[in-house]
């Protein structure tokens, strides 16, 4: 489930290069521009360019942060339930829940439109590095880099988008700026959906199972492509596999893979092991306890806080694999040795302007220094842990907006840029519920954090509490705001446009919203934080890593992959099981062992299954193949993503990870580490036998007039 | 349920002053030499000699951590399920699970004998300030003090105990140093169970409803007291209100708060507030979100985690309350006047000795500060938190005493003293289950918490993981360890205890067991740092605390209550509802509303109705008070406390606090503070309706032959 991708988060990308030679046998998430042709050779397989283009084109990446493909000529879309889980919420009334209880149209016209899914297919890419860099002349002082390289990129972005012809444009940064490249892409945003399982047999097990192998989930769903109200006609799609796959069988991944950090140094893996992870950790144990105790209290609060609740277990579960994995001196041990022949090659290069980068590991380290100095404070206030509710913010959007929207495109902060807009004004008038309970619990919560974190004798924090304990001012703040209403958002944002048309911002004090005045009163110092992050941290490490991913091309040449972008990637591996505490874990289980478990667990809680997979059991062939693994090097925004064999057809679909492939964010390891998917012949016998999908299992089989 | 003491833990007890002046109306945990006589004249209520000697010898102490009361002339005790819970589950077996399905003895030869359950009556109080304060001459060194201190206790208990005749004596030190009281006990061990209703209808609403109110619980159990194997007679028992408590009416609790913390200083309480409850908050969420997480994966692990999870919540939610009255300027702001005026006062007095005192404030100033340096290691280290295990425990445990017991016992750490071995005997040796994999999950996220702590480069941390991840190294030692087999720790104590007679210790190191070399691999620093802390912080607090407490004295007078400290007590208080958001919170429940809560959770988990419950609905009287909340001031200890009228007959059964009641550490508050009990017609009515023990309600009722 966390392979839903977390490339969407502003967050510096950090590029990563590694050479044949120290790369592990199936590791790696390449280019589609740059096959791993010599590491397939002893599979004795060479995709061919028609074989790669085929594979790309049938590709789809979920702008809501996830994987899928083409698998009908008819538009037909695979992904994962948790991809569409967002969309099938939001088309889902009182009466009918479809992300519970599952959806299937018989017929095209009972196909539901999704709201604001947009799907993008990658049709061009096209290497830009010369022209980003032209724009950055040497010696350029950082803060001023940064604006030169944003503009430059939005120009180059604006040129080749065709909004009138659906083609949009993004410059992708590739080896931590080693690289730019421009990605055009076909776009769509009419979607519907075809069909989903209920939730409980999507996310079989639950939080406890997540992460976890032996899996028994059927985690797909199935959308449609439309273009002018009818269902596309597609040339690129993926074939179904009649066989599925085999053990020990080389597999293909095209996916979109969110964002990894093999590039990081040594300094920056210890930053993560001794203070980022333990920090976020102790945040995030703090909200799940927070969560889990007031939803016990009743249905309602259950219900309530579910959604969020199960995104912070899912984060907490892979920090907690990650920061293992920081743990294990062998894998530590493998990073220092990596960064040491990197070292001895920059200090013995005849070549000034690779010795000089020598001085790149300084500044990541001092960097690192500051972020772990800044930490908290970035923690509470510009991430606004402090005030953790969605009313705060809204009404920090709604500042910030008529501060910045007066601002020339180039000078604003980056989530108000003239491109980012759009996403920005739909997720601000979103009428998703916001429940008053939930928020009073929540900024108490937050403000008693950030009277922790900065000392409750702090000024800043006296202002905010203004002389009352947290819970009282958070029942103050959130029982006399107004912007939980989306029709007082939608006034306030469209005051805001108009005054900033005529080159002003609106009077927000006017409306005496009282958490429109908090968010003014820390947002001072908030903005100087965020400023002072990313001058003295993101940007400085940028450059560091773009100087350090030059000197790793130097020294091993171009056969590498850089670090996840939630950019197309082609992973591959071979279906393999694993050792676990001495004991095998085999690679497949079965509709047989869905039932075994249910059954260990007395069918309870997340163990519980679905009422028509009790009644259907007779129908199925209960030794079918249900999930699998393989040992491709997958990562959040892989879910979803099609599991191809060397035909190109599909015989999987990945869906998650085994707790041992947490460490991949900084390192491959290809023992134990696994990517989980539901295996083809699972999908299609669920569909037959369980779901009567008949016509759906035909569109997938090629078996449809 | 927090109501269980925590006394009895190893902490410094710190003491409180409050003159009748500055007191709330309904304050105080009074001494029963020193009832609040002043106080209650409002009440037009002046108790009698007779009247406090009848209640103090009708009041019993559980040695396990809680209180209860003499219910008949027959020996029969009342307390609460969860105070008796521990000796429920020891004489539980696999086929009859008493804790969880309850148990009911029709007549006395079904009782069943309790293993290791001690109950105390006191029977006498002496003040033994003088021959204390003699012992230890002004101007003796703090380590010194403390030696001397401990060797006068001790002298005074032995002389006034008498084993034979099973009377015990402790000292008790009260006003944190400014007086010392030998109090004397009837000591009782043959204990036997008589009545216990199920856990889901004594912890009804289970953690969620743990500390809330309204509530609906039996929390209540019955035992028999033995003496030659017959029931003993007593003089003094508590009869049975026939009308029950009415609101507004003045009651009493007659029992022994564990701990409180009044005397705080403002440092100090700044300390927890901004140090100490952050950061054990910390702990126990990281600890709550692994069991939870573990045992979420199957109902074996769920059975295993169960009873450490529940008391982790239990805690985590006394610290949140904790800490929301810390950050609540209004009751810090009457902690700092308080202070204030005590400042004042020293300052201002001509008294030498008095003046002097003002050193104190720095002196625990001083102290705070070394504990905020000191308190993560010596969480890891002295408090085992890096090392989270029973088997590590055992390991220290056999390692110290090998060590401690040869040296003679005025010299040896606290708990290996001669008047402790019994009961640490009576721990190690116990055969409570231990299990492998809850061990190396615990350890290795114990190991994972030294190393985030101590950093992961920090010598120590090298040589306890010995280069490998917390994960492997926590199964290597716990898989490797032979500590976990009773019979193999009975058998290495033997031969400790023959050692330490030829004044040898024994040679642990040839067991070559791998979890006692690493306790002997950390005691070294571990050892240093208590030393430095009972040195530098216990030992210069006590002697402050005791210094304020005598100008508090001079200032106030003696019309004063000291802190808890697990010693009987006399609270008073009004049986009243209080005001939350807004809405009144009525002062009694009934059977009614238990089965509209039961209905409104759909009857799912903590909420589920037990069968009996279910089937005899019909007999019960529905408008039943069940549960109540009174003024009075109670503390974790009182737990099973009788809740009495003025004609000391019993009314209700003290179980919980409210969560506001959670600030009562520091801070008396009667707005919204409240304690919550069982009503005495609420238990007649469930005994005789839904339990069939009309013996039992006989018994309490005096209807009995």
């Amino acid at each position: 489930m966390r392979l839903r991708s977390l490339a969407l988060a502003p967050a510096a990308l950090i590029g990563f290069l590694m050479t044949s030679d120290t790369l592990q046998a199936d590791e790696g998430m390449w280019l589609f521009s740059k096959p791993p042709l010599a590491q397939l050779k002893k599979y004795n397989f060479t995709p061919t360019d028609k074989w790669l283009e085929h594979v790309r084109l049938s590709s789809v990446r979920f702008n809501s942060g996830g994987s899928g493909s083409f698998v009908s000529p008819d538009g037909l879309v695979m992904t994962n339930h948790h991809v569409g889980a967002g969309d099938l919420d939001k088309v889902s009334t009182p009466e009918k829940n479809y992300l519970r209880d599952g959806f299937h149209a018989k017929t095209h016209a009972e196909e539901i439109k999704c709201k604001g899914l947009e799907l993008n297919v990658l049709i061009a890419i096209t290497d830009v590095t010369e022209q980003v860099e032209q724009a950055v002349p040497a010696g350029t002082a950082p803060a001023d880099a940064f604006k030169k390289r944003t503009a430059k990129i939005a120009e180059l972005e604006k040129g080749a988008a065709a909004p009138d012809k659906n083609i949009r444009a993004d410059v992708v940064t590739l080896y931590a700026g080693g690289q730019y490249h421009l990605y055009t892409f076909k776009k769509y945003t009419d979607i519907r959906i075809v069909f989903a399982p209920e939730k409980q047999a999507a996310f079989y097990g639950g939080d406890p199972d997540n992460f976890e192998y032996p899996r028994y989930d059927l985690d797909v769903c199935f959308f449609r492509v439309y273009e002018n109200d009818k269902p596309i006609k597609c040339e690129h799609y993926l074939k179904w596999s009649a066989a599925g796959a085999k053990e020990g069988e080389l597999v293909f991944v095209s996916g979109h893979p969110g964002r990894t950090n093999r590039q990081n140094t040594v300094d920056e893996l210890k930053y993560l092991r001794d203070t980022g992870y333990p920090y976020l950790l102790n945040r995030l144990n703090r909200l799940e306890v927070m969560l889990q105790a007031w939803g016990g209290r009743s249905e309602q609060n259950a219900q309530r806080a579910e959604e969020e609740l199960f995104s912070i277990q899912n984060s907490r579960k892979a920090r907690i694999g990650g920061l293992a994995g920081l743990m294990d001196p062998k894998l530590m041990g493998r990073k220092e040795a990596e960064e040491k022949r990197l070292r001895e090659f920059i200090k013995l290069s005849s070549d000034p302007n690779i010795a000089k980068v020598e001085a790149a590991f300084d500044a990541v380290s001092k960097a690192e220094k500051v972020r772990t100095e800044l930490i908290k404070e970035m923690t509470v206030l510009e991430n606004a842990g402090g005030f953790n509710s969605a009313s705060f913010g809204i009404a920090r959007t709604l500042l910030r907006a008529s501060e910045e929207l007066p601002k020339p495109n180039a000078e604003r902060l980056r989530e108000f840029a003239d491109a980012r807009l759009q996403s920005l004004k739909f997720q601000l008038f979103s009428d998703e519920p916001v429940f008053e309970d939930l928020e009073t619990l929540k900024l108490a919560d937050g403000l008693q954090f950030l009277a922790v974190t900065l000392g409750p004798d702090a000024e800043l924090v006296k202002k905010v509490l203004n002389g009352k304990s947290p819970r009282e001012r958070a029942y103050e703040l959130i029982s006399g705001t107004k912007v939980r209403d989306p029709e007082v958002r939608k006034s306030i944002f469209a005051q805001i446009e108009a005054a900033a048309k005529g080159g002003k911002a609106a009077d927000l004090a006017a409306l005496k919203d009282p958490m429109i005045e908090l968010a003014r009163l820390v947002d001072g110092p908030s903005r100087e934080l965020r400023k002072r992050f990313e001058n003295e941290v993101d940007e400085p490490k940028r450059q560091a890593h773009a100087a350090l991913a030059k000197a790793k091309f130097k020294m091993d040449g171009d056969n590498v992959y850089p670090d996840a972008t939630f950019t197309l990637r082609l992973a591959f591996g071979t279906v393999k099981g694993y050792k676990e505490d001495g004991k095998d874990v085999p690679p497949f289980t079965t509709f047989d062992g869905l039932y075994k478990r249910a059954a260990e667990q007395h069918n309870k809680g997340p163990f519980e299954l679905p009422q028509r997979w009790v009644a259907k059991k007779g129908n199925l062939n209960l030794a079918t193949p249900y999930n699998f693994v393989c040992t491709a090097d997958i990562i959040g925004g892989n879910s979803g993503s099609p599991v191809v064999n060397q035909n190109a057809e599909v015989v999987g679909l990945i869906f998650d990870g085994n707790i041992q492939s947490l460490v991949l964010d900084f390192i491959f390891d290809q023992e134990t580490a696994r990517a989980v998917s539901v295996d083809s012949r699972g999908i299609v016998e669920a569909l037959r036998k369980v779901y009567d999908a008949n016509d759906l299992a035909d569109e997938l089989t090629g078996k449809k007039g």
